[in-house]
């Protein structure tokens, strides 16, 4: 996507073919320790559609993102090969389990290639067969942000809707309910079920209730706690954070986190083995200033400047 | 859902639960003659979702819209009996098959009723359901407004998109092609199969260019006689209008009819055999001002009154 | 408001604190020929509201027009004084009546002191209170143009909506209805009274459907030859044009003008005795793009030149 | 509204004709225990007006609502019986106190019923008509959150405006200063007797910056001691909240509470002796997001939970 | 850009990182026929600015774009080689000279490899410094669609606005008045030097006035005997188009072409010596619904089809 | 611009030509203590541009702000004489230099007058053409609110970008580094060159995460400890605070100031020796719901209470 005359990344933020971060695109895995990849699928929402436009909206607007963090002063690009792989490619859009497959074939390549993804959704619905291609030496740990605890049994009918991931990882076997945690969930529901799984198979959850009680400081320290040593995803779904910032979501909750917290929040997880991550639920239609896009973009740089940091790790042990 | 002590339709435009024209909502199909039908459905749309936010804003606008008609002087709330029979309920919003099945009983029940719908969608693949159930007695004849054939024998590997309804219907016996005419055909496409099925099959084309040439008089003389008697289905997708009239649509084509050309248009249609009909892919999101549920409403409602003479004079011929 | 310095004319659109066409602010009426005059009042709308805010933005985007128009290359600022007067101000605002005297109190001024006003409002019923300042020597003739006739007898129980204006304007001797022709009327009633007041007074009724048949060159040599020579006002509802040029407006009505067949129409009165005009019903809330007081403000400046036309003419004849 | 074979509150989001919740529509009082209103009227309005048009959005957006509140449990559905009774009919609505009538008799009609009202508006004057209906057995305390006392003496020479309700009230003895709480007062006034009023006659006014200092839980504390046992009302101003949370509304001042705090501040009033709520100040034309009508439809949620335990905590103490 | 295994224009529309027609994209020349170029830069408007987003949303929504012409079958991919080539990238974008000068050698670099280009803008000054690369072998012919001449002398002081570049073309040899044409001038200005400009040097103006009078046909017939058989550039103003069309823009003048009228213009062109062709003026920040971006997407795609042919013969010609 | 009959400041917020906060507009130095000034001028912006267009929509979201301060109880229009002097006027707008030269010399006209100016952008390169007008005397201490430092030392190959003012002011010898303090910081960059000359050169840089830790009341005594009683300047950029408040701006940062900090901070300031302040960055096209103005007027009016009483007490000094 990059010639090797000019750096995208200091170019004026509206110029040129927007990649994930102006990354240069490439389906060459081999070159790549991070791959920043679109999955443009809204097959499994039950309210408000357009996430499948998510991907496009965030590529555009994480023009607005450089390259040093100002906190870490974190470069993550010295550390890693990363690059944009473009979009899963679907087959069968109109059906679910089809896609699912297409989803987890993709990742399935980049797995073997020994790249390791961050994804831009799409519905949450992604997440389980990201995690059929990533978990396949074992159940992941996951730091998960989102108002909702997505681990309905059904919804309309459906076991593989936006609202059932985590209980379908768990029953699967691909998600360690015991080293994981929930943050920021809210917002009534029909059955209690959604909130009982996760007390009864050892799910931390952390309402946001207890958040603002508690304190980000405390809660990454938990976090920390919880997931340890083992291979952890983070899945964000950005209806965490409150629809003041983030209005363009499907399934909008107010009374939610704030920005300033979501970061502190990812940067609290520096130094854990992360193995995955995706930032999910943007749905451009419904934000006409384009600023959920912008937090999305912005959240994975965020988990981009820590990832880096633990390949980059990962790799050196190897050694 | 209106008082005996208040005329909803003299009531300040923003006022009252939105019903479709106002018209009192009931469940109770054997009071009716014509029902006003939602169908929020886009399961099957492989560009921009958001359709199935349709039903609500159109019955939103459709406050808009009073009784006597302009030109002709129609009220059709003194011809017919008119009401708002709600949305049609989905078991499997995931599955396209089984969604069209939920729609298709919906109007077998209106039709065993004797009563002829207007729906308001939803993407266009739900007019092959509804014909499933309307078309019981024989092939219906069609006058078809939109920029697209729909009469693709494949979109993203599926036989039931919103690009293919019309070639299934030829295919099952619903739609008889020789008295089918498409008007403001237009825009590119992949292949050019869209277009040649209908050619094969009888079916008139009017694309937008000669619809141009042509006049609105000449193509309502024509359609006319393509339709004959016999029972006729007018299917109205909304981006046939030109996007400057109605941006709120899926798979919008620059170039299309003005609104007094659709409306001439339908009033052009004054006498013939209606026996249902649709304004579909009515997509909210993507029009802030409302003007598209504005056209599809007031399109409604040109439909109604020339449905409400036709229902009432062929109430009169059965006494 | 302008420096000697420097032609607010030709400074950048966006620069300096918007009036009227970037004229002079001045309440000093005696060295004016034309006035700009915003009404900011919508207290009679039975609709949507918001064109209290119409004068604000009409004058922002009148930044736009600028000096010689390019078909009748008339410069107005070379024929006439003209000025923004800023706007009536409202001693109760919640108030129907004490409302329309502030307004007819403002234009008495005006009128005492010879100055012919251009109008932006704000809603339809503030042309009662300007006819009856200005109509002071006897009934005026009027070409009108609006999707609606406003000559209700009430609406919402009241006698001063902006639905009923011109029936109020015929009843007091304010308009003379064999001197008025209305252009553009469509949509449908809940009446027909509000058609055949008209019809029974002599008012020229030219519906959409007609003004298309006969096309806006016969309309307009149909108008010239009622209003003829005698006094003349212009009024302007934006709702006559079709929604698709001018969404931001209270009861938008689909298969209007365009916007050359408006601008046509009204350059096709030149030379007929205009004492005043008014542009009504924009509401800015409703058009993001702030197309429609664009609108208003090119139809302002067509009128304009018009008018100084016209009042240049009559004031060398005087001499 | 609803047939017996499904429930609306598990439809999909979009679905259905939006009452408010998903609630039955019905104007039989009998078999309510809560009444949700909706009262759309913005005829006392001296900045941006469009509230006439908040009942139908917030009734649109209501059906992102639920049923178990995910803090408390409460499910107020299975408490009591709740329903949308429709719109407040108006006769004359270009007359503040006629209309004032309208409204006060629509709830007198309640109250003999015996049914407890939540009501959306509309403007801030729409509450002083309300407590003329409830009030009856005497004057009310409330819990009063807004960025303005809406204590003015007049307001464009008028009595009866937005900004007059609560003097009015005071005046009228249907509201007891000393049991009343104003929270989240700021912006600054063209005269201090807004503020003076309240601080003469008791009312406590919590400024935002007080606010701020103390934290809501102190707050909440001082507003159970200040309203105690005695009947009470809510009334919820949606700028009371900042507007980067309800961008949608007419008088907006920045500097405001957070959606978690009015959510903290309403759960925290549990317990309370609720005779009757609302939410006012909602302007959809303001809100492309609608987020304004989010947070409105969720407060009526959070109202509505605690509303449903006093009401029925009062029916059984009566058998 | 793209994978072999799969085709990026039967993708659905939304997915993919956005290329201009979803074609590949490259930086060698060599390989290419016909490169589509993007060129963000707004430094010369002196009206409101924005075009510098111009590229991105074309882009975004080209992916509406399909391969075969529903009129003349044309499929531009089957006859060249077509490619996005990404932006002209900006030593200064704070110079309007310097910046002038990247863009003329971008494309000669181009006109070197013999690839003759389509432009998307960006504002009008582009034009220049493209001809300035393109009319190396003499002046071009120019078919010009505008609501404005751009032959002022100066703007804002300035030689190199927008609105200068034609003047200075002529001037500088690189356009031939007398075989220059330009479509749909109108709107008001300060002086009358940008109409007498072309007068006096034999440019053909044909006002929208006329253009109506006349209809598209005629006007076609003219342009293509005025340009002839010499080489010729098409330049196009979405501001030529009616801006109920085309709000997305910065200097909108009302009473436009409509699309229709713009796509048979191009469509009429066929056979001309067509040497390259830009796309201008599209300000994305100004158009909420995207329809200005999809107006030039399809205007794009229209010339790409008659360049398609002109490049494909022309090659033919020279074996 | 105001009448003697009435007092713009008490009437409805939607009426009259808006200057800022109602005051008069007078280009008569000689009888004002404070000048707000506009100074649309976007020409260094190397991301989204629109900031030209600020100051109109400041200017007309100001007409919210009322006179008495709610916290503070100071009147500014009792304590000094307060106007709008209209827009820096520009002689050549596209060329950086010369426009940063007109801005001086509109502020030293005002500086020779003895007026105080606070302004409204505009770009943040204004900021240094004004304080060279300003800081004639000798350097300036200043109180910077912004998400970037703007101490680049070159953009865009530039000296004179938005990005680079505080270098300049420095090496200029405007502005005294050891009494400027920056709050707010924030972003990601691609050279940390912009963050480590202030910490070269002594500036104080409190980033967010600092900011959020100390709390706002620590930052403020700091900041007045630095400033000291020397002459300082406010610069407040509106994408210091987070950009869910605030959208309209053309390089938004999320995880910002909230209002209420912005605010609490300005008021923190009373008393310091204000010789100047701008608000700039004001983007309105990106902010649909103009909330941005609306921060910023009422930033610009907190601002003005307490130079108000530094003026006042200055001049009582001087007597």
């Amino acid at each position: 996507m990059t010639d090797k005359a000019y750096n995208p990344m200091t170019e004026p933020r509206y110029c040129g073919i927007p990649t994930f971060m102006r990354t240069p695109y490439t389906t060459d895995f081999k070159n790549l320790d991070i791959a920043l990849v679109g999955v443009p699928y809204d097959g499994a929402v039950e309210a408000r559609s357009g996430t499948r436009m998510g991907p496009r909206q965030i590529r555009d607007m994480s023009s607005m993102m450089r390259s040093i963090h100002h906190v870490t002063r974190i470069n993550p690009y010295e550390l890693c090969r990363v690059g944009d792989v473009g979009d899963v490619h679907f087959e069968q859009i109109f059906d679910v389990r089809a896609s699912h497959k297409d989803i987890t074939a993709f990742y399935q390549n980049l797995d073997e290639a020994g790249v390791t993804p961050i994804s831009a959704g799409g519905d949450h619905s992604i997440t389980l067969p990201i995690m059929r291609a990533i978990a396949s030496k074992g159940p992941l740990g996951m730091v998960h942000i989102d108002a909702h605890t997505d681990c309905c049994d059904e919804e309309m009918n459906s076991k593989y809707s936006h609202g059932t991931p985590f209980r379908r990882a768990v029953e699967e076997g691909l998600l360690d309910p015991k080293r994981t945690i929930q943050i920021g969930i809210r917002g009534a529901a029909n059955s209690d079920e959604c909130w009982e799984f996760g007390a009864k198979h050892g799910i931390r959850i952390v309402y946001i209730e207890e958040f603002t009680k508690l304190g980000v400081e405390k809660v990454i320290e938990e976090a920390r706690f919880i997931v340890g040593n083992g291979p952890t995803y983070i899945s964000f779904d950005v209806d965490g954070i409150d629809p003041a910032f983030t209005p363009g979501t499907g399934t909008p909750e107010i009374g939610g986190l704030t920005t300033i917290e979501a970061q502190t929040l990812i940067r609290g997880l520096r130094g854990i083995n992360l193995v995955g991550a995706d930032v999910v639920e943007v749905s451009p239609p419904f934000d006409s200033s384009g600023n959920t896009a912008l937090v999305a973009a912005t959240i994975m740089y965020e988990i981009l400047c820590i990832m880096a940091e633990a390949v980059d790790k990962k790799r050196k042990m190897n050694y």
